[in-house]
């Protein structure tokens, strides 16, 4: 490629993105799922991260008002779930029952986490920001459901056994090929 | 799996998220690059991103002065590179000439885009949160520019040909099988 550009218009091109399933529910109210991508770690320490979602979800205001949500990372045997939580609406629909997902009891806030995946970070939201389309939920982690069979000796976790999906431009994808560790391009070779 | 989960103390586990290159500097100053993958979107109108850097990157200072930066997606081919921007400082390296990038002028800013990358998008800084560790960069895109090599007819953006990397706990991978597109789930069946 000779890196000849062309120029667009803003846009929001950034990809691969993560797309997780976002559990949330009022105090004895029925629990919802929202498919949400534009999603992203802020912070390591406190750890933290920022979901975006549109007010006219039914999910936004869940959040908005409990100030909680569980962010559970979906594996490729969960694409069509993902994808179906995604284009309709929790309003008059159970979304666990039609996606086939189960809720189970989260630790420390009191939206569900979803079973089925591997991977479930507890969130509670510390500020709201609200820049145009989307309202911002900026939240701290404050605790992590991690499935048991994926744990390997050492405590290491099986990432690349649970299949996690990936969002790229309206497809959903899993992970390829691996083409290097943190690191890498300044370890010494073994001699 | 029997979906048994392990708690485990709060932690950054999203996953898998994109890794960027992010281009910036100083009016007349030495461009520099870093390497994020606390990185997402956070607003589709106006498109909004989301950095965070640590205050001790020599990039930082950089971006919180100049109000500046430029996101570029990096194919596997920049893996190499991507991993050294990640691991080595700017403060003594001329990183550009040390990752054999090259920059070229961005349209809307004065950062530098990374030539070799497919995609740049390029940012103003709206925002500045300081949540702990890492500063968070909220910011506009203002700009994009695409590899003119990789614009099909009809407009459309042959992204599965960018090989964009990802990043899960420690290592980079490129895209692997497509397991469906949004909206599938809903979609009638051709009779």
């Amino acid at each position: 490629m000779d890196h000849k550009k062309t120029v667009w218009k803003p846009g929001t091109v950034l990809a691969p993105v993560p797309v997780v399933l976002v559990s949330c529910g009022r105090p004895g109210g029925k629990p919802n799922l929202i498919t949400v991508a534009w999603v992203g770690t802020i912070c390591s320490e406190p750890p933290m991260v920022s979901i975006s979602v549109r007010p006219e979800r039914y999910s936004h205001d869940i959040i908005r008002d409990t100030g909680e949500f569980v962010i559970n990372l979906p594996g490729a045997d969960l694409a069509w779930a993902v994808d179906w939580c995604g284009v309709v609406s929790g309003r008059g629909v159970d979304k666990f029952a039609g996606a086939k997902l189960t809720p189970a009891p989260a630790r420390e806030v009191h939206a569900p986490i979803v079973a089925e995946c591997s991977l479930a970070m507890e969130c509670r939201v510390r500020q709201v920001l609200t820049p145009g389309s989307h309202t911002v939920f900026l939240a701290e982690v404050v605790a992590v459901q991690a499935e048991a069979a994926l744990e390997r000796p050492g405590g290491r976790f099986a990432f690349e056994e649970a299949g996690l999906l990936s969002y790229a431009h309206g497809h959903y994808y899993v992970l390829g090929r691996q083409v290097g560790h943190f690191g890498y391009s300044v370890r010494k070779k073994a001699t």
